[in-house]
C-alpha cells in the first residue's frame, strides 16, 4: 500500500464535474467508468443536481457517502484549488486532474499549477495530471478516461504516456490490432506524479508483464535511472523517447562536450537502466508483445521455417541485420528433414518446405527445429499457403509453440487470407507480425533481454567511495586526475628556454614541448606542440620557434610558458572524456582520439559512474577500442588499463559536480598500463 | 509493339491444362481469367474434353479458333517441351509457364528448363516463368494467376517479383490495406524474360505511375543498370533487394576488395540507376503510394500540422532522421496562425492547433502552410480528434491537398476511429500512414525524387573514350595508372644499397624507401617502409636495416630489392580503389586510407565508370573527403583532383576487365593536384 494505491485500486471514485451533456468530458468519464464494470463505489458530483446513469448527483464532495478515496476532477482550472481543498476536506488523497488550462497554457496557467501543487503537498494529496486523459485498468476493471468506448482488450502490457493524444491514438490502434493492455496511464503535465513514480508503481501490478513508456523528457535523470534499473530487473521496459533533435548549438570546450547531446545522454541512460529503446511506436508494441508472452532464447542462433524462398531470404537478412544468426542445424535434424520433405526443399536454415507444405509439415518441422540443440528460437514464416487455409497451420503449430521453452515468433504475411489465423495466434498469445523484418527485430529484443538478465546486477552511484582528498579548486587538471590514480606523464612548466633546459635535466629525454596557455584550446593548431626533442640544443630551437609561431597565430593569447613532458613511446592513442549532462550527470566518452574526433565519430558513450564491465563494453563498441587487442603490426595494448581509467575518470566526475567537462586526449595505452598525456578541464 | 506485347494486351489466351477440378491450379487460372473481365478470347485446352465456365474445352492448341496469341501452360514439366512445340505450331509466341519442376527442383529440372528455353529460342517464343504464379493487369483487365479472388483493387503501382510467395502475400496484404495495383508480374525462374526486360516493358504501361520490384538477384548487372537508368528518368522505381548477407568470406588482395561485398555493389547499382532501395516490404509500398500520387517538393523544408504535441514531436524527429528539415515559417504565416488559433497553440513548426482543432481549423491552417513560400511540403498529423470525427477533417483537407502543387502526406493515427477517414483519403488518392515516422520517410523519398530528376542526366559506360594504349600486361601498376593521367611519385628500383644511392642522385631527397616484393602485401607491417630519408648515409643504414627486418619477418618472401620514391610532402592521405563485382563490374571506393581502412570503415562506394559529379558525391559521403576542404590547422587539399583521379581510375578499370582489384593507398591529395604514392594491382 503506497500513496499511489488509490489510483489503481480505489474503493470509491468521485467524478467532480460529471455531466449529463454528451458534449462534455464529464459525461464521457462518467459513462466510461460506469460501463467499465468497476466494482467499487461510483459517485457523481456536479453543481447541477439530478440523476446520471441511474445514480444520484451530489452537490459537493462533502455530501458523498463512503467509500471514496479517489477523485477525478473535471472542473475549470480556476476552480481547481477549491476542488482540491474539498478533496482534503473529504479525506481524499488521490486526484486525477483532467482539466487543461495549466502550465501548458502559459504563465497564468503555470501559476495556477504551482498553486494546486502547493495545496496538494499541504494536504497529502497525490495528483495525476493536470491536462491528462486519465487512466484505465482492463483487469480491475477501471476506466477514468473520456475516450470513445469500448475499453481496450485485456492484456499484459502497460502503457505510460506523457502525451494524451498518443495514448488515445494507441488505444484505438491497439483495438484494431487486437492488442491488449493491462493498464494505460496518461501523465499529463506531471505536476506531481511523474513517469518515474509510475514505473515504480506499475511494476507491482501482477497483470502487467511488460511496461511501455512514451516520454519526451524525464523529471529527474538520476532518480529515473535508479528506479528504472530496479524495474527492469523484474520486468522489461520498452520506451519511445521523442525529441531526439535539439535545436541550436551549444558551446563546448572539448570533443566530448561537442559530441554529447541530450539524446546521447538518453541513449546512455536507457542502456544503463536496461530499458529497450524503440525508435517508432510500432516497434515499441512489436517488442512488447514478444516480451510479454515468449520464453527467452538461450542464445542468438535462430532457425527460419518457411513455405517459400523469398520470405525466407527476407527473414535471414533481417536476422543478421538485428545481430542474430542463422542456426547451423545439426546433422540429425537435417537428416530427419530430408525424410519429411520433398527433394527440392531447402534443408539448410532457412528450412524451405516449399509451397506444398501442409499444416502437419509445419508442425513436424517446427518440432524438429525446437528439439535441435543448435536452435535458440524459431521464426515461422507463413504466407497464405496455396493449398491450405493459414488457420489450419496456426492450429497445428500453436500447441507446440505454447509448450516450447524456446521462443517462436510468426511472420503471418498477407491480410484478408490470414485474418482467422491471426485471431487464433492472438488468442493463443503467440506474437504474429505482418512482415518477417518486424518478427526478426522482436526476436533480437528477446535475446537482448536474456543477456541483460544474465549479466551482473545493477550498478549504483553509491557503489564506490568518494575521494574527498582531491579538490578541483587547488589542483591542475593533471594533479586532479593523478589524485584518482590515473597516471600522467611527468611534466614541468618552464618560462624561459633556459628554464626548459633545466626541467629537461630532471625529466630526461626524449621530451615533448607544449605551449602553456589558458586561452589556447587546440595547441597543435597554432604550432604549440613539438614532439621528439632529444637534446638541449633542440630545446632552445623549439622554444624560440614555438614562441614565434604561437604569438603570430594567437597574438591575444596569454602565454604562461611551455610545458615539458617526458615523451611516452609506443602504445595506442585514444580519447577518454566526460561531459556533464544536465539531466543525467556524467556522460562518459571513449574512442578514437586526436583532433578528428568529431569527424571520425568513432566514439561510444555511457553514463557514469562506470564499473569495469560497462567501461569494457564502451571500449569494444569503438574501432579504437577493438584495436587495443592488437591490429596487424600494431602490438596489443592494455585494454584493462584503459577501462580502469574510464572507471576512475567517471568517479572523479561524480565526486566533482563543479566540473562540466574533462577530457584526456590522448590517453596513451601502453603494453602495460596507460598514461594521460594531455588533460583538459572545464 | 514488342515481343512482350502479347503478355499484356493479348488478343486471345489459351489456358493449356485448364481443369474442372477446384483442387487444381488449372481450375483457379481458368476461374480468375473468366472472372477478371478480360475482354479478349478465352480458350481452354485439356485432354479431358467437355465444358468449363460455359465454354468448350479443346483437346489441343491446334484446334483452337482465332484469335490466340498468349498461352498459359499448366502441364507437367515433362510435357512442357511438347506444349511449347504446339504453341509454335499454332503461331503463339508468348507463353506463361506456371508449372514447377524445373531449375528450382534440381539437376533434372534444370535440364528440362534448358530444353524448353532452346525450343522457345528456335521458335521465337518468349517465356515468363516457369514456376511462377502468372501476371495480372487490373486496368485491362486480365488475371492469369490462380490466387484466391477477388483481383486486387485498381491502382497505379506495378509490382514485379522474383518470388511468387511474396507476390501472393503482397496481393492479399494490399487488399486489406485498400492499396491498388496496376500490374503484378511473378517472374518465377526467369528462364527467358527477366526483371530487366520487365522493367522496360512495364514502364510503357500508361496506367503505371510507379514500379516496384522484389529481387533476389539480377540477370545481368550492367544491362540492369542501363535499362533501369532509362526507366527511372521516366517513372520512379522502388526495389526491395533481399539476400543482403553473404555466407562465407572471400580472399581479397586489397582493402577495397575486403570491403566490397555483393550487397555494396547492389547498393551502388541502385544509386547509379536512380532506384529507391527499400529495406522492408512495408517501406516499398509506403514510398510507392506517395510517389504515385503526390507532387514533388521543391526542397526539404517541411511543415507539420497537428492537433497534439506528442505526435508533432515524433514527426519532427522523424523528419530530421530522414534528412528533411522543419520549415521556418514566415512571419506573416505565424501572424495569421496567431489570429486563427487559441493562445496556447504552438505557432512555430510543428503547428500545434491543440485538441480542440476543428475540421475548419485543419483546413485553414493547412492552407496557410501551403501558401507559405518557406514550406516545401506538409505532414498533417491526425490522431482521432476528441471533439470531431476524423472523417470530417479528411473531408475538409482533401480538396486543398488535391489542388496543391506541394505534397501533403497524412499520418492518420489509430485504427477503428479513423477507418472512415482512411477510406476517404484512399478514394481521394491522398497517401495516409498509421504512424508519423512512416509518413516522414515517404516525404524524404519525394524530396530525393525531385533532386534526382533535376540532376544531370544518365551516365553511360559509353560516355568516355577507351585508352587502348595502356596495356596491363606490360605495365607495372605505377605505369598503368600513369598512362591514365594519374600522377605517381617518381620511383626507381634498386637491388643493392649502392644502386639505391645511385637512384637517389636521380630522384633527389627527401626519399621514401619501400621493400619490393610480390609476396608482401602490407609492407609497413614487416618493417618494409622507411620515410623521410635525407642523405646517402641514411640510405645505407635504411637499406641494411630493412633487409634484416623484412627477411626476419617474412623469411619466405621473394625480395626484388627496394623501391625508392621521391617523398611528396604535405597534403592529405586518402584511399582510392576498385574491386570488380562479378555482376556490376568496377565498384569504386574512396575514403580514409592507411592500414585501418576496414576498422574505420570511413569509405563510400559507387559503380564505375564515374563522372566528376558521382566522384564528388562519393568524396563528400566520407569524413576523409569532407576533410579535404580543410580542417582546423589542416590546409584545404585539391578535392577536384581527387575526384578526377577517381574518374580516371574508374575508366582504367572499365578498359581492363582482367584487373580484379586496384588500389591507391595512399593517394596524397595536395594543395594543387594529387599523387598516387602506392599502387597495388591484382
Amino acid at each position: 500500500m503506497t500513496e499511489l494505491t488509490p489510483f489503481f485500486t480505489p474503493l470509491g471514485i468521485a467524478i467532480v464535474g460529471a455531466s449529463a451533456n454528451p458534449g462534455k468530458l464529464g459525461y464521457g468519464v462518467a459513462r466510461n467508468l460506469v460501463n467499465s464494470g468497476y466494482s467499487g463505489a461510483i459517485h457523481f458530483v456536479s453543481h447541477r443536481a439530478g440523476n446520471l446513469f441511474g445514480r444520484p448527483v451530489y452537490p459537493d464532495l462533502a455530501s458523498l457517502p463512503d467509500p471514496v478515496d479517489l477523485a477525478v476532477l473535471i472542473v475549470p482550472a480556476s476552480g481547481m484549488a477549491a476542488a482540491l481543498q474539498a478533496c482534503a476536506g473529504r479525506d481524499i488523497h488521490a486526484a486525477i486532474i483532467m482539466s487543461s488550462g495549466f502550465r501548458e497554457a502559459g504563465q497564468e496557467g503555470a501559476a495556477l499549477e504551482a498553486e494546486i501543487v502547493a495545496i496538494a503537498r499541504q494536504n497529502g494529496i497525490r495528483i495525476i495530471g493536470p491536462n491528462c486523459i486519465g487512466l484505465l485498468d482492463t483487469h480491475l476493471p477501471l476506466d477514468t478516461t473520456f475516450l470513445p468506448p469500448p475499453i481496450p482488450p485485456k492484456g499484459d502490457v502497460a502503457f505510460i504516456s506523457q502525451s494524451g493524444a498518443i495514448c488515445a491514438a494507441i488505444i484505438d490502434w491497439a483495438r484494431g490490432q487486437g492488442f491488449g493492455f493491462s493498464r494505460l496511464i496518461s501523465l499529463g503535465n506531471q505536476a506531481d506524479v511523474n513517469e518515474t513514480d509510475m514505473l515504480a508503481a506499475v511494476v507491482e501490478d501482477e497483470n502487467t508483464r511488460v511496461l511501455t513508456l512514451y516520454i519526451e523528457s524525464v523529471a529527474d535523470g538520476r532518480k529515473f535511472i535508479e528506479e528504472a534499473s530496479r524495474v527492469t530487473r523484474r520486468k522489461p521496459v520498452v520506451a519511445l523517447k521523442v525529441g531526439r533533435f535539439e535545436a541550436g548549438q551549444k558551446a563546448a570546450a572539448s570533443h566530448t562536450g561537442a559530441l554529447a547531446g541530450s539524446d546521447t545522454a538518453y541513449e546512455a541512460a536507457f542502456r544503463k537502466a536496461g530499458i529497450f529503446r524503440a525508435t517508432t511506436s510500432e516497434e515499441m508494441f512489436d517488442w512488447a508483445s514478444a516480451l510479454a508472452s515468449c520464453p527467452l532464447p538461450a542464445g542468438r542462433d535462430i532457425a527460419v521455417l518457411t513455405n517459400a524462398g523469398g520470405p525466407g531470404v527476407i527473414a535471414a537478412d533481417a536476422l543478421e541485420t538485428n545481430g542474430l544468426h542463422l542456426a547451423k542445424l545439426s546433422a540429425s535434424t537435417r537428416q530427419r528433414l530430408t525424410e519429411l520433405l520433398p527433394p527440392a526443399a531447402g534443408l539448410n536454415n532457412p528450412v524451405d518446405m516449399l509451397a506444398s507444405a501442409s499444416p502437419a509439415d509445419y508442425a513436424a518441422c517446427l518440432r524438429l527445429l525446437l528439439d535441435d540443440e543448435t536452435v535458440d528460437g524459431v521464426l515461422v514464416i507463413l504466407p497464405p499457403p496455396p493449398m491450405y487455409p493459414a488457420e489450419s497451420v496456426a492450429g497445428a503449430v500453436i500447441p507446440l509453440i505454447q509448450s516450447s521453452r524456446k521462443p517462436v515468433l510468426v511472420a503471418l504475411m498477407g491480410e484478408t487470407l490470414i485474418q482467422e489465423a491471426a485471431e487464433r495466434f492472438r488468442r493463443a498469445r503467440v506474437p504474429e507480425y505482418r512482415f518477417p523484418e518486424r518478427a526478426a527485430a522482436a526476436m533480437a529484443v528477446l535475446a537482448e533481454r536474456q543477456e541483460f538478465l544474465t549479466t551482473e546486477t545493477t550498478r549504483h552511484p553509491e557503489n564506490f567511495n568518494k575521494n574527498p582528498a582531491a579538490s578541483v579548486v587547488n589542483s591542475s587538471a593533471d594533479e586532479l586526475v593523478a589524485a584518482y590514480g590515473i597516471p600522467t606523464a611527468p611534466a614541468r612548466l618552464a618560462q624561459s628556454a633556459s628554464a626548459a633546459v633545466q626541467a629537461a635535466a630532471e625529466l630526461g629525454f626524449p621530451l615533448v614541448m607544449k605551449i602553456a596557455s589558458p586561452d589556447i584550446l587546440h595547441k597543435s593548431d597554432v604550432g604549440g606542440v613539438r614532439l621528439d626533442i632529444h637534446s638541449e640544443q633542440e630545446i632552445y630551437l623549439a622554444y624560440t620557434e614555438m614562441m614565434t609561431r604561437v604569438t603570430t597565430a594567437a597574438p591575444q593569447a596569454k602565454i604562461e610558458g611551455v610545458l615539458l613532458q617526458r615523451m611516452v613511446p609506443g602504445g595506442q592513442e585514444v580519447i577518454v572524456g566526460m561531459a556533464r549532462d544536465p539531466q543525467f550527470g556524467p556522460l562518459m566518452m571513449f574512442g578514437s582520439g586526436g583532433v578528428e574526433v568529431e569527424g571520425l565519430k568513432d566514439v561510444a558513450f555511457a553514463l557514469g559512474p562506470l564499473d569495469q564491465a560497462e567501461a569494457s563494453d564502451m571500449i569494444r563498441r569503438t574501432w579504437a577500442g577493438r584495436k587495443l587487442r592488437g591490429f596487424r603490426s600494431l602490438p596489443p595494448a592494455d585494454e584493462a588499463a584503459a577501462a580502469d581509467i574510464l572507471v576512475k575518470l567517471s568517479h572523479l566526475a561524480f565526486d566533482h559536480p563543479e566540473i562540466a567537462e574533462i577530457e584526456i586526449n590522448p590517453l596513451r595505452v601502453l603494453n602495460q598500463g596507460a598514461v594521460a598525456i594531455d588533460v583538459r578541464l572545464k
